[in-house]
């Protein structure tokens, strides 16, 4: 028994693309695998990796057999994409997403939201700073953690099938409340992100001679934040965009903490420093005991 | 013909014992192995691993008859246990260092060193998170930078002897100017550090609930801060400690990025934020054509 009958895909890029290859990986989860892009040249890899059985630029007729159409795009693209595609969507269907913000996607979707199409937001915390349809493969998502941010209309039944869709993907599940995924993503993910997006334009600016010295000696602690660094700027511009109160407000805390950390350098104030370095390590081994690291 | 007759290592822990398990990997680099160390357990730790010839808490002792000492003790330390050993090394000896910062080391070093003893400090820019006699492992420093910075006095026979042992333990080799070095590495190690370190702290200060979803949902991207973040107190403390003038620079230089960052997502101006995502992108690629990623 299949999860789903007609599955679809739209913006099959690093996530998207990994689901298909999954997908493709387990037959029989999905009888038939629908994938829209609006661009060709995304749409020619899919068919050359054979990841879908219809390929289209058409996202409407794209939709309209579809049992549960899952938006991959962008975040700031999904309510727009979504508006397009709910009036085609059959009654019934389970429409999905797998955006890194919540808040300020569900208020823009809900207008555009019908009674009989029930709305399963999911947000796969995994990824890599490579983009596109190639860049996915089929273990992307096991033993990482799906959110769910389904708002209180949702039936249980389709949450349920949404939940059993990323357990087949590998994933492990949790639901919770929109505002509390966005804090939380903010600290862990966009923050980190940011960060590692302004150090690399602060290590740009320095003089010319300097510049070249800092890439030949990148120590360990510069290639880490490079990797992030090196991630979809579109993907990024809109999660920042969407999330952005959590995420000024726990740069905010940040800079005050980093502020509170240079004085104490500027003082030699030994005991600060090493309290600092101290929680640093408290917070990696609470990690390893997670087994996240 | 060994490079040195009889070396000296004070303060084995992750970089000098690394250096001592080369140089058993290696036999015929140097005759004899002298160890010393301030911590009995760290003594016997080396004993056991049979990484000296003699081992001793006696560092006055230890270097009468070092070709070359070199000192792998935390960056604080370095002038104190300099001005303590001087006195006892041979007319001829090479001292040498591994500190991670210089400007600070070398003005408390340089009104204790002799006319007969030549100082060549030395920066292998190389580590792990893991610190101790344990951590170490003999390929540490292969295909690692390490940055020698002699001052105008020091005879080039022993900048070249001090160059061909890290040649020996794998690594490149660049010369360069104190204050040079310490802007690179507040740059490329000392400000990543500081960053991992603060948010760390400010993952602590959240809610209690908060704080325990961060750690279950820790990103790779928070994953890759808490690793950096997980590095030795003491030895981190003298860094910020001694570096302060180029870190406290670079870490201003970082807040105001951060802070036009911040102004640019609250504002909503796409092409700063894509800008700067982009620039992360560039350095990326940089270093990965440097093949430093």
């Amino acid at each position: 028994m299949p999860l789903f009958g007609t599955f679809c895909v739209i913006g099959p890029g690093l996530i998207g693309s990994s689901v298909l290859r999954r997908l493709r990986a387990h037959p029989g989860l999905v009888d038939r695998l629908v994938v829209a892009d609006r661009d060709p040249a995304v749409l020619e890899r899919i068919r050359d990796l054979d990841l879908g059985d219809i390929v289209t630029e058409d996202m409407q007729k794209a939709v309209e057999d579809a049992d549960c159409v899952m938006l991959c795009v962008p975040v700031g693209a999904i309510a727009p994409v979504a508006a397009a595609i709910l009036p085609h969507m059959k009654p019934g269907a389970i429409l999905t997403d797998v955006g890194s913000t919540r808040r300020s996607v569900v208020e823009a979707l809900t207008p555009h939201l019908r009674d009989d199409i029930a709305y399963v937001p999911a947000h796969p915390m995994a990824g890599t700073e490579h983009s596109g349809p190639d860049a996915g493969f089929a273990t992307l998502f096991e033993d990482r953690w799906c959110l769910l941010t389904p708002s209180g209309d949702a039936p249980q039944a389709s949450i349920d099938r949404i939940a059993n869709f990323w357990r087949a993907m590998g994933a492990r599940i949790r639901i919770m409340d929109p505002d509390h995924h966005d804090t939380i993503c903010a600290m862990v993910s966009h923050l980190p992100h940011l960060i590692a997006f302004t150090i690399c334009g602060t290590a740009d600016t320095l003089a010319e001679d300097m510049r070249a010295e800092v890439l030949d000696f990148a120590a360990s602690g510069f290639r880490d934040f490079t990797r992030i660094a090196a991630s979809d700027p579109t993907m990024w511009r809109d999660i920042f965009l969407n999330n952005s109160d959590a995420l000024l407000s726990v740069l905010d805390r940040f800079s005050q903490d980093a502020a509170a950390m240079a004085e104490a350098i500027r003082k030699g104030d030994e005991k600060t420093i090493v309290e600092t370095i101290s929680r640093g390590r408290r917070i990696r081994r609470s990690l390893i005991e997670n087994r996240q690291a």
